[in-house]
């Protein structure tokens, strides 16, 4: 299936140098000592944005920006009808509060890097994208891969308006400050089909690639994440005073919630699936206080959609049995439930191929986190290429990518790329 | 030793309605549908400070406010030497979030209708007073107490001025918005032995005269706080990727700690002593973000000092083996240690002969919860009144108190006074 016409450079690192010192520029919007925080459409992000429109239109893309804020810069190769389906590839710029410097950002320099070299190469019969997705962390606006989201069609324009922040800001208030019109809503999803084929290059945020010593995984499922709202009343009152029996310490029967969504994700992760508390709340939070209420955030992952189902009745069970033992009602909220999704086995079969032919080891796998190529692949032929980030640590100051894996998968993005748009 | 020339009353509720309508009136101030918010020097407890500052002026009380914001309202029976050491009655305004309508307020009103039945008396041969206290409770500031502590000189100036609330907000900054001068903060203590005795009014906040059916606790010890600050050092990732057994989970760290701090107060309570985790919160609290760090307070409280040491060292113990065990660095501060108080015996006696004359039943007992109180022990023969609140339920929108307990702290509080001023 692989063209041999063109001679593959594995050891081609003269553009490597330039993507480190672009990942590098991009790190400085947002970081402070302890991380990069970026979170989307705050002015870090939006210099982080800047940034890269630039550097599209400086490499000869033509930009485009949708109403919800996505950033599409295209390569059109001379001679080949503008209406031709795109091959795209993409990631995202925000982060999450104190993240890394690769997560999202090297799909968009990688990917940038791989056109570069194509635009070169002779037999492309397709435009070539770069896609940047708005708001892909789920830290500001709690939900995940809104701009990939928007551009699949899979929300509405209604649910767009509804989204706010943590602080009550509004999406649409953002998206009109930046001069995007959310009337114009509507014309942000594309066709099924009108995309030829998607390949998001991205960290792993786990260690089976290290422990496959493998630099390049190909990903068949992606897990899809279910949230969880918990709310836990308790009876507030004197810290000195009230005795420890008779109390209905909220934080108390949290503490048992946190411990046995722990027990039940280690029970459950041979199945590929996980569970977390991430965020908790005290009220009144005041010192003297014992716990009126509790509130806590539960993110479940998996890649059957039989697993989280059963997890989440785990779940359930427990907090029931909780809720009874200490006397403290407890309300469970489904905030949101989405099933795995399968990635284009025919994109994945031609990165095998790429990988034999550029002697580069590859490994197939699931993902438990969630990216924008997932939605992408409810329009389009989509894939998803991970390279190891060190220790599997990701969503942190400490996340690190040896430059090879990088230079790796650019070699693997461009010719996985080349494949499709030369067909 | 009771003076038996006045006719006591012990059916006098004349002034009973007075008093109700007054604490309803205060409610007023910060209340919403969760309960009354009327943390110390916001403008809800401006609201309340100024109402009682009017209701003392219209009671034929003099008024004075010093740099801290303590208000003392004075009568000064005619004829009497004004330098005479006051009798002094007192409690605060300030509330927790979300509290109850009694804490604090009703040591108030009922002071203030103690003296006006005062005023009416022959034999009174000390000034009397009515104190309201500036941020007793600890929930703005951190620190408990602050405007008797400031009184009773048991806190410098130079700390004072640099206390800020959890915004970061300056006590002083406050101080001067409201035009006291932080300048004038030297003037604040009162000299030993300046005030001849103190009695100050306070619901219970816990159960033991509902358990005793007694409705007046005379409070022999009061339970000093010590406060812990423990941060839990994790490693933050993806919540989606990191193996369960490989995470270092900050908040499961955590809710082991809360866990164990409950098993330890349990076991340490028939010794008076008790420990709560009231605050918790999780770094950096996104949905797909395991905890790489949390933050928790810890409150102590016991009656002797002996078990507030082993409490302390049983806590440094639990949290030391859960940060091995979980791989979590675990750091503790002890922000405040302060020993319990005893309060003075004479004034005890004759409260308790006063309930007797009153047909009222009466216990001694200790508190596990601090009030103004004790820190004017330091300068005063000082003592503590309780009466019951429904259920022991305080700090809390809940909290309750029957009109005729009230009537019954009313009688005991004037006839002790009236004691100690005519001596």
């Amino acid at each position: 299936m692989l063209k041999g016409a063109i001679a593959i450079q594995t050891d081609n690192l003269h553009d490597i140098e330039g993507v480190l010192e672009q990942i590098e520029q991009v790190a400085h919007f947002g970081q402070d000592k302890s991380g990069i925080t970026r979170l989307a459409f705050t002015s870090a992000d939006h210099q982080a944005r800047d940034y890269i429109i630039k550097l599209m239109q400086h490499n000869g893309l033509t930009v485009q920006i949708d109403a919800i804020g996505n950033i599409i810069g295209r390569f059109q190769p001379a001679g080949i009808e503008p209406a031709a389906p795109p091959v795209a590839t993409g990631s995202h710029l925000d982060t999450v509060p104190s993240g890394g410097k690769y997560d999202g950002v090297l799909g968009i320099v990688c990917g940038l890097a791989a056109i570069n070299r194509l635009k070169e190469r002779s037999g492309i019969k397709h435009p070539l994208e770069v896609i940047v997705f708005a708001a892909e962390e789920s830290s500001r606006f709690n939900m995940p891969t809104i701009g990939s989201k928007a551009m699949a069609g899979l929300v509405t324009a209604a649910t767009l308006k509804g989204i706010k922040d943590q602080d009550g800001i509004a999406l649409a208030e953002e998206l009109a400050a930046s001069g995007f019109s959310t009337n114009q809503m509507s014309t942000v999803p594309r066709c099924q089909n009108s995309i030829k084929g998607f390949v998001e290059l991205h960290i792993e945020q786990g260690q089976g690639l290290e422990q496959e010593r493998s630099s390049i995984g190909i990903v068949d499922k992606v897990a899809a994440p279910t949230r969880l709202k918990i709310m836990v009343v308790g009876t507030a009152g004197h810290s000195g005073a009230a005795p420890i029996e008779e109390r209905q310490d909220a934080l108390v029967s949290a503490a048992m919630i946190i411990l046995a969504v722990r027990n039940i994700a280690a029970e459950y992760e041979y199945q590929g699936a996980v569970a977390t508390v991430t965020i908790l709340k005290t009220y009144p939070g005041t010192i003297n206080v014992i716990s009126g209420q509790v509130e806590m955030w539960v993110d479940i992952r998996g890649t059957e959609h039989e697993s989280i189902i059963e997890i989440l009745q785990e779940i359930k069970d427990a907090v029931s049995s909780i809720a009874d033992d200490y006397n403290t009602p407890i309300a469970i909220d489904v905030l949101s439930s989405e099933k795995p999704i399968i990635l284009d086995d025919t994109i994945n079969q031609i990165m095998e191929e790429v990988c034999c032919k550029l002697n580069q080891t590859s490994v197939r796998l699931d993902s438990r986190v969630g990216h924008d190529a997932m939605n992408i692949a409810h329009i389009a032929p989509a894939a998803l290429l991970l390279i190891p980030c060190k220790d599997g640590i990701s969503h942190n100051a400490y996340e690190d990518v040896a430059p090879e894996d990088i230079a790796a998968g650019i070699a693997v993005l461009t010719e996985t790329l080349y494949e499709l748009a030369s067909s």
